[in-house]
């Protein structure tokens, strides 16, 4: 998938791209988020299969006059609406609209909204989240995001191994294993990061030793798709040198995955994540569900939070 | 709300604490997403205001026992519940259990599904993001993610202001106005970020002012925030030296925000973002809202992609 195409070619078209329009009141991440979870049910017949999808994305949307535009337009495209609307007239306003232009829209959150509305037996406010009423207060959990954060961009990469133990979450895997976009991933979570390299024949820090090793976490790889990732990392850097002329050998690739592993098996108490196929934000869920499992000892592991 | 809490002290109490149970055959990212948004809905009700609610996420279950050993759980507690589960048979037993039991329960992503299943003319592949036939294609999105947030990560706080012109955002501003976790939410969508702090006195690097003005952004806020938020910085700091003794004092802050705003008035084409009382993803989407809207120069802004 690629960002920033521009859209409408397919007018008239009916073997071509399909066009979804997602509207949010709000920043539009749940939308996204949605419809590409949802979009995961289709790949066998996206973009490289022959019944492309293109999304387009308009967020902030709190006025009658560029909702109505919006849908004149999705009607144009025969496109499908999706759309998280706060308002109950915003709400009503796109199911006039699209049945009178025909445009065939669902609302993403109504389900969820609905469900929650009679469990709590309480109404929602029908106020976007930009709503100037809406006062955003400063609380802990916005201060502890931003801390994880920037504490986690200075530990990146092995930097100041004499703070693991201020970590929250510790990271150790050869290069490449994605420990860098992991630890931020979980960072953004709210969780404090390290990350350590295992390099072939360099001794690892003595602190990794010493801090709790139920937060410690071992990343290995497929050998063959590590090295077609270190490949296509070694021709964006553009090695040359002959000191990482064997970063991408097979050979040097298992045993440098030999070496990580021997020391995994040293200290088994670190599980180990195997990471190969898998995204960044599927390595991150089973991080933190074994990270919660073993805080909470719990017979069924989950992750919990108070609203 | 507060991460990690281990749950259930509620059972049999009506008035206290209200329970949602959230089941995915994957990482658990779009339901905890989704309930998340619809809470804003009732953040008049929530912890604060007495009526809190305790969320539990069960993520990667892909077998029929432990859905029902969840089912089950989440019985005995009064829970609602809600899932994202690809597989129809698990659905079905889901509903079932659901019945049986009078758990009250909800499809997060049936009706986007549903609806892009008929847009498309095409049916869903029932298969779990999980499942050992999905194999994950290395992607040019999957690299390009990744050079992102090791692009941003390098270029923090005005680091490498050498290499402004490589990244495709670039924000400017005073400490504490969020430019940190913003490159970061940033470039995890895929966008290389650079940040450049504006500080009292201190010169600008050149290459600032050298670099496409539509890809710049400034960010502004109310000096009463900031002052709070630079008075919680220095005790998490423990500032004591002269230096910085000034950091949060008010005419300090005053005086530094009329020079960053001196500087955007000289550059007007600068778009000047106020990101007080918005959340760093809100803040986030003006951002991309303007940058599409300026790249495209389209009658409707919006950020398209292609699947
Ligand atoms: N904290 C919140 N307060 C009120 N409404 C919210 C909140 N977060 C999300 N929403 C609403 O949920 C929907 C999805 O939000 P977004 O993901 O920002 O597009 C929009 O209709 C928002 O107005
Ligand atoms: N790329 C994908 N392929 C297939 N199913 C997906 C994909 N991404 C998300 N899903 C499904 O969408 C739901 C939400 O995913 P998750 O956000 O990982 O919990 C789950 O039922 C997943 O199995
Ligand atoms: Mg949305
Ligand atoms: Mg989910």
């Amino acid at each position: 998938l690629s960002v920033g195409s521009s859209g409408s070619e397919d007018n008239g078209d009916r073997t071509a791209v399909k066009t979804i329009y997602m509207i949010s009141d709000g920043t539009g991440w749940t939308a996204e988020h949605t419809v590409n979870a949802a979009l995961g049910q289709f790949e066998h017949c996206l973009v490289d299969r022959g019944c492309p999808v293109n999304t387009h994305l308009f967020s902030g949307i709190d006025d009658v006059e560029r909702l109505m535009e919006i849908i004149k337009q999705a009607a144009k495209e025969g496109a499908l609406l999706l759309y998280t609307l706060a308002d109950p007239n915003m709400v009503e306003s796109a199911e006039q609209a699209c049945e009178l232009w025909g445009v065939p829209s669902t609302d993403i959150l109504r389900p969820v909204t609905e469900a929650i509305t009679t469990h709590l037996g309480v109404s929602p406010s029908g106020v976007p989240r930009g709503a100037p009423s809406r006062k955003l207060p400063l609380t802990e959990e916005y201060f502890q995001r931003i801390e994880a954060v920037e504490f986690t961009i200075k530990q990146d990469d092995g930097a100041l191994p004499q703070n693991l133990h201020k970590a929250d979450i510790v990271l150790a895997g050869v290069s490449r294993t994605g420990k860098t976009p992991l630890s931020i991933y979980l960072a953004q979570k709210g969780y404090k990061v390290a990350n350590v390299p295992i390099v072939l024949g360099v001794e690892l820090p003595g602190t990794l030793f010493e801090v709790e090793p139920d937060k410690v976490f071992g990343l290995t790889i497929n050998p063959a798709v590590l090295q077609m990732i270190r490949r296509a990392r070694a021709k964006t850097l553009g090695f040359k040198s002959q000191a990482r002329s064997n970063y991408s050998e097979m050979d040097h690739v298992r045993e440098e995955l030999e070496f990580a592993n021997k020391i995994f098996a040293q200290n088994p108490l670190w599980p180990v994540i195997e990471v190969t196929g898998k995204a960044i934000e599927e390595t991150a869920a089973v991080v933190l569900r074994l990270y919660h499992d073993r805080k909470q000892k719990c017979a069924m592991p989950r992750i919990s939070r108070r609203y």
